[in-house]
């Protein structure tokens, strides 16, 4: 019998028809999906592939544990949150060790702040995994402003909207062009930055791109909180003929 | 009459099934497709799709002037490319007017450092346009190397060879995961760069990227040139359970 192949597939950033091809093929004639969700709800990447399985298919939903009443900083999060790694691990290969392909819907790009990359590193000694590259959320926001992104010598900084004030600002001022990803609970800090480098007028936020609700506006106009789909842009301005 | 659409349809990669299904459903209906070329080649994005074209297309080779005479800093050499834009509008202008929807092929995703921006900017406020992000050559390129690009609170910098070798130390040295695109003729000066910076061992070399050609190599076992599909990276390293 062979070992089947666990598959981490981009789904791209939340539109059926922005998935790749492979991607297509792989989740339509999928035997077994695996996804993450929290506890409670049907999971983002789920909701993304509806109607596109299979009626046989098998479903393995990897629910987060409940996470809210440890810091962060405390090391029983990260003790909790290996542990339930190591737990789909062992669901992963067992199907793989029964001669099944999985297929792994992953948001996005599977290896760009991806989820899947925490299963990937403790599977990929040991059993076949292959992964389908995806379109990113950040080129669905770029996209969604109609406005090109970067130009000729252009320099593109992604950042995380959890990086400390001083640390924002700082790469908000040196950069030409921006992204900004995990603003959440951290737009106010955010608006600081933005305004302490100088570059507020410059900013656009998208909320959920390429999905139905999407939204663009000038940052200026957001509101004191952002969806968890949302990114923060500013676009370059290179040299141009 | 109504006014035709111009689509400007990222293509992926280079590898027909990592295009997005939008993308692929919009070449293979196409009644117009154009794209961009060098004068006596066939044309990379043409290439791409070849095989997937409905018989009756009517192809439309936007085939870039000569300007190898000219100096890059030369005012004539913006002057050039301008009007040869300004030639390929008119063209897909006329195209939109007769009614008929064109889909100008662009390599990886059209908004990132696209040549299909430069006609974007040039039509936007004439005709419809649209654009279909696609997955990235760098994307492409951190999935052939089978290692995760970024997590957690990883700052991610997009760098052009091109850029003059102190800025490229200072970021290189100043990012946790890089990317380099352009690096050409400027292999020598990014060695330079990331020996400078301290980081040459981390730094991996994609030529080729989801290409039949493909090629995976860290960055010391790189030659002395690149191949124009090339991309330079540094894996990030950030925070993970």
């Amino acid at each position: 019998m062979t070992t089947g192949t666990i598959y981490g597939v981009g789904l791209g950033p939340g539109c059926q028809d922005l998935m790749s091809v492979r991607a297509d093929r792989l989740i339509r004639q999928a035997t077994h999906i695996a996804y993450f969700r929290k506890r409670g709800r049907r999971g983002h990447a789920r909701g993304i592939v509806e109607g596109m399985l299979n009626r046989q298919v098998i479903e393995l939903a990897m629910e987060y544990p409940v996470t809210t009443e440890i810091p962060f900083e405390d090391p029983r999060y990260n003790q909790c949150l290996a542990k339930f790694y190591a737990d789909c691990v062992a669901q992963l290969s067992e199907i793989s060790a029964a001669g099944e392909d999985v297929v792994v819907l992953c948001e996005g790009d599977p290896f760009f702040y991806g989820s899947f990359m925490h299963l990937y590193q403790r599977l990929r000694d040991k059993v076949p995994v292959a992964v389908v590259p995806g379109i990113t959320g950040m080129s669905a926001a770029w996209t969604a402003t109609r406005q090109p992104m970067t130009w000729g010598d252009d320099v593109m900084t992604v950042l995380m909207g959890t990086l400390p004030e001083e640390a924002l600002v700082q790469r908000i001022a040196e950069t030409d062009a921006l992204v900004v990803m995990k603003i959440g609970r951290n737009l106010a800090k955010l608006r600081r930055a933005l305004q302490r480098a100088g570059r507020e007028d410059q900013a656009w936020l998208v909320e959920y791109a390429a999905m139905a609700e999407e939204r663009v506006m000038p940052f200026s106009e957001a509101g004191d909180s952002a969806p968890y789909f949302s990114i923060l842009l500013i676009h370059g301005n290179g040299r141009r003929p």
